[in-house]
């Protein structure tokens, strides 16, 4: 297996089944992928080690989920010079609010990519956009994933006009 | 002068105006303060470094500020053991709502003592507060200071009851 | 069994569940609390006896729980000069958004230590690190917490790597 | 001059030259009115004294205007048996959505009549409503306020149909 | 049974679970309660005529309950000089915060005395406090209700001692 | 001068400089426009009689602005068959989401076409292109009016490309 | 059958539950309608083509719904002469309010009318009302469906009469 | 001069204020960028055109900033495979609310990387974070803008302590 380009990092093991649908994109097209659960409250010295090291190891990107006062993404962001994409992921009380607005707001300097709530999905995919900026085998990737989605799309579309 | 006991860090300058608020309730007091500007976002590693080796230094209290994706309250309390003082600043998009929820909404384990919105003053006298447990001196500074609060709204009472 | 040094007031006995993880960290860590049912609208007269006589009895702080136009934390702080550390119970409507709101906005003068909706295992930690300050015994327990909260978060994510 | 039968009370003195509506208002209708500040949260004992004495005193309604965590409408509701009307004065960081959740997320229980965010004019009409209940005088001055409101907005109407 | 003295009207027959709870209470102080289903989007006229005839007709006071954009509440204190007092409903999209918007926001001239999302409860006992203003009899019940209420909360805070 | 077919009304004369932005829109068109200051709360008979008559009077399209409790443009859907556009005013304290909210969330039964905060040019454009659908004139005048749209906004794009 | 004269389209086949109610209401009072699932961002270029020829094919009037980031309806109107009714979907995270404001908050010169969250069956009804202006089956049409939908509403008070 | 590698992109002249420092934060690193007014609603053929040659021209990563109903980002997303760089431009009404929320909660398939309200310079930092991947000299200009961060900040430490 192929050396992990893309670091997909969170606070918390109950943010794993969002998480994995950036994984899911990613590996399907051929980018192989570190999951870390890494809390900046509970554990910031793994953190940081492990976001300061990154591209040091080869890592090209950090995908980062976090919920409620969601300090992973921005504190990843301040800690390499990757691109982060920062994940919020909803939230018991206010439903991704906190989690979206602790995620997007950071201040001139510090940039993270940020994803709708719950969007890991996306997240996989502009990593994937990324990458395909520099590699013809990720362009030709999502190019079909591109294809795919909007085939899905018209085939629900179809459907919709044989049954109505 | 005392060695300080109470740490005011805030991430950016412009914060200033608000944070000296919680030094002035201080020092009126005479707690001894430190002011520090420091980015959890700029200046990452000066923000671990001073706010790990606040205890050793003989600090009691961290009081941290910070706008927008405010992280450095939380950070501070991950970071160090001391009780950690968070002071939401109004922001511009938001008007502090997104620096309340993301110094508020901290996970289970790393407890932060969030403030109003530009709370500072609030900020200092719940330091005096913590303070006062266990120093008589304090104690009766505190007790001085609910004294002369009660009196100045007293005061503003019988003005208006003379005026109107 | 010693004397009670921490009391833990909430508006309504629905609060219980929540305002449990308070006391279960605190008596974790061999501090004694005191849970009482005392609200701000429905008890008034009580809620001040029992407030205004704590630090006489030997409190050393209040943890106020409540939800909705959550009064109890604002008005234990008004009664006294001990910290006072305010959880916003979820609410039906606002989904704690109210309490929220409620309890931090406090106005100068007097400062209310607010944690996160249905907060109050953090709140619990606060007071330990309160406590901590002025006692060898409570800052060995708390070192020993954030030990055993760094492992647990440590151990998800060894489990994590073996299993993915 | 007569006796106050509607106490208008309020937290600070910032927050007079909106509350001064509702005495206008009242006072134009013949009702007299008596002012007072008194904080929740700076002066509790007076504010408890105040409140618990105003049917005593001959009062019938109380006017509570506060900002932020408006406690003020709350308290005295849970005080005293009269109709209680709240104004949630608009506040720096959240505009008065902060002090009208504060206000009108009551318990069940406690009510407070609560106004529109400055609505301090409303307050003394709903006070004149509810005083017109049991009296003809205020009933024909309601009247009249109601008839001038309605030939006010019909006069504006004219005016915008002569000049376009 | 005694002519109606306060009328309950709600936008649909959803809000009569809610709007139960006005009349529970006011009928358990001998007040006796009308409710109509009356709205103001689909069945205006009726609704004008309920709400213009209800002062001839012997009543005292309006509670009406509506949902999202809760216009009844509002256009029933546009057309009586009776007080009104507005109920929330909790609404499927924003939980009531669009229906206490609607009702709370009044302009200056039509007061509505806004309770809490759902708080019918609290829209009875206020139309309690308000007939106990002309009526022995109901300030006696008002009475006993604060006096239930008080033993009700101190009997939940005596269970729980004697259970914790 | 032509009969007038649109009825542009509103809560407030301070509503005028918002509102006039749809008359101009129309009245461009050739749409001859009809202004009142009508209030469902203050004038509610007047409001009435002119939202019951305006489709005997040639009327084609309401167009009703209000602001805070905004309850116009719900009124008049409900008072008459033609459709209704609401604009929903920018209010003082919540930035127009309670005129937003108050406009937009109807029941089912009642549809007000509403429009952004302050949105009363759309509003115009809005009933030209229903008054386009059954009049070749107006269709001109709307495709005149989108070509000039996109007109502007390309000259703003060359004036960018020549100054930067 | 006859040709369709209103386009209901939305981005998901997610949305048809809600999207029917819109088709429902216009095909019970003849208006023949046509369902099409067209994305705005997965299928932009059919997306597209569909709205620009809409009007070429005889139709009259667009419904568009859509969730989240809900572009459709917008986009739908910048690419047709036509009028655009949008349906905010309740989302997942936000309940719709994500959807509403990226709905209904368009600039000048590209309206969208804008119905409650989940609100297709007013958009049926407002298409039937502009409909009407042109067309005296229609009208005849609306006309009856406004007095069933007061039927409906005084049946179910007069059952409540019955009831209670 | 280069060919351009990052499209700038904005929906109004308006934003030009803040798009700017997207383009002097890639310029003063190296990279050519092109800005260009171009609407999602106003002139969307031409929006499509640039977007879709993009990819063909050259181009490496699109900056669109938007306000309110923004749907420039994600419609450039849906329209081409390169990076996407949302910048939530500050509204009138919604001080941004609108713009994050219709920009951030894209559906999953099409990925904007979106930046803070007003966070134009982000947007170019992230952009420079992308283009380092791939490009050595990128890579040390990033290094280089991170240092000359630090040390502003550390600066402004400085001064403070030596003021204060």
């Amino acid at each position: 297996m192929k050396r992990p380009i893309v670091g997909i990092i969170m606070g918390s093991d109950s943010d794993l089944p969002v998480m994995r649908e950036a994984r899911d994109v990613l590996e399907a097209a051929g980018a192989t992928c570190e999951m870390k659960i890494l809390s900046a409250h509970r554990t910031p010295k793994a953190m940081m080690d492990y976001v300061q090291g990154a591209e040091g190891r080869g890592m090209k990107i950090i995908i980062a989920g976090a919920g409620g006062a969601a300090h992973l993404p921005g504190m990843a962001a301040a800690l390499t010079p990757l691109p982060v994409i920062g994940v919020p992921i909803k939230s018991a009380a206010f439903s991704g609010l906190d989690s979206l607005l602790s995620i997007v707001q950071m201040p001139g300097g510090v940039p993270v990519a940020t994803m709708a709530v719950n969007g890991a999905k996306n997240a996989g995919l502009l990593a994937l956009r990324i990458l395909a900026l520099g590699d013809r085998e990720f362009r030709l990737r999502l190019e079909e994933q591109r294809r795919l989605m909007e085939e899905q799309a018209a085939g629900k579309a179809r459907r919709l006009e044989e049954e109505e």
